[in-house]
Parts: structure tokens; sequence; C-alpha cells
């Protein structure tokens, strides 16, 4: 049981959209995660998804509703079943939670799709 | 689907080791607490407990190990099981993740517990 510093964990990658695992708990994995740029609408079918902006901004573009735009200190829980599209013009950095084994193009399966995601 | 502002949600409470809940996903409760002084033994028998620190710090204390000390930005998981003791002597406010419904003292039962604990 040790702790985690977010910006030293940050420190150590600098892929974007390749989500990290730093720590997990009752079923969920938390992760950190570096976006730039435009990612792909995606769909997590059973999965909500818990986004906490740490560095940057982010927009989430969403189907049927009007884009939230997150900034540094804000969360946005995205409920199973949600077409969305993360957008991050400048970069951003972010922290995740969601069930582990979550892939982060949800039911979308692309070349951009990390597939064994890893701890750091 | 709405952005959390944690600052803003931060500010519309006062009292101390009164987790308020924030959101909700897979289970699980997002909370926040402020801290202050030494809080009691506790043990979650079937839930991890995880704790991102916003402001202040936090001293765990543990039974069988050393003390972990977190600074703001640092994140700590207490597996269940793990009897704790929460310290902030100088006052903290805290992000906790943990299984819905999870009693923020846990198997103990004191005039501190707060049963019903509350949305903002």
């Amino acid at each position: 049981m040790n702790k985690v510093n977010l910006k030293q964990k940050l420190g150590l990658f600098d892929q974007t959209w390749t989500p990290k695992i730093i720590g997990a708990l009752n079923g969920q994995e938390v992760k950190l995660a570096k976006l730039d740029g435009e990612f792909l609408w995606h769909t997590h079918e059973e999965e909500d998804e818990m986004f906490l902006l740490l560095e940057g901004s982010l927009t989430m573009r969403f189907r049927d509703r009007d884009d939230v735009t997150l900034e540094v200190g804000e969360m946005l829980i995205v409920p199973r079943g949600v077409e969305h599209l993360p957008i991050a013009p400048h970069g951003a950095s972010v922290l995740l939670i969601e069930p582990a084994g979550t892939g982060h193009t949800g039911s979308t399966v692309s070349d951009r799709t990390v597939v064994n995601q890893e701890w750091i």
C-alpha cells in the first residue's frame, strides 16, 4: 500500500491516448491519460467512466446534448451507453476511473486502441 | 450529466468528518470530505477506499505498518480489512471513492458516525 503522486506519475510517460493504470479498488481501475487533439467516437456499453481534469482543458462532445468543457479541478461522469468524443485541442491530462479491463475506445476497435493497458 | 467543480463543491459545506456525495459510477460513490484533527480507528471489512488529497495534509496511521502522509495531489488506496486512523492536524480536504453505502467509520459505530450521507 503505497501512496501515488499524480504529477510524478504523469512525468513517467509522454504517449497520448494511452491510459496508464495507477491503482485498483473494488473492481475499478484508476488511470492517468494524456490527451491531445481529437480522439474517436466511442461508447462503453457496460461501464460508467469518470474523468477528473488535472492539466489543460478537455471538451466532451455528445451526439444528443451540448458539449461539456472541463477545466482543471472539474470532473465528469459519462454514463454507460452514452457515445462520446473527447477533444483536447491544446492537450490535457486526466485521472480516469472505470471498471478494470475497460478499453479506452469502448466497443469501437481501431488502430488507436491500446489492447493491454499497463501499470506505471 | 453535469460536470462537477471540486472547489465549488468544497465551498458548500464546512462540517468536518461528514462526507458529501458528488458522483456515482459502477456501484461506487465519489465524495468530498473535510478533515480536521484525529478521526477514529476503523476498518471497512468489504470496501477498498481511495483518498486523493485536495487541500492540506493527511496522515494515515496503521496498526501494522508505518504512517503514510499525503500531500496535495497524492492518493492512497486503503484495502478492505486494513484498520486505519486518518489524522489531519492542520485540516485537509479529500476526494474519496468507495462503494455506494460505505460508512465513513466502517464497522465502528460511534457518535461521530454519519448514518445518511447526503449529496451536494
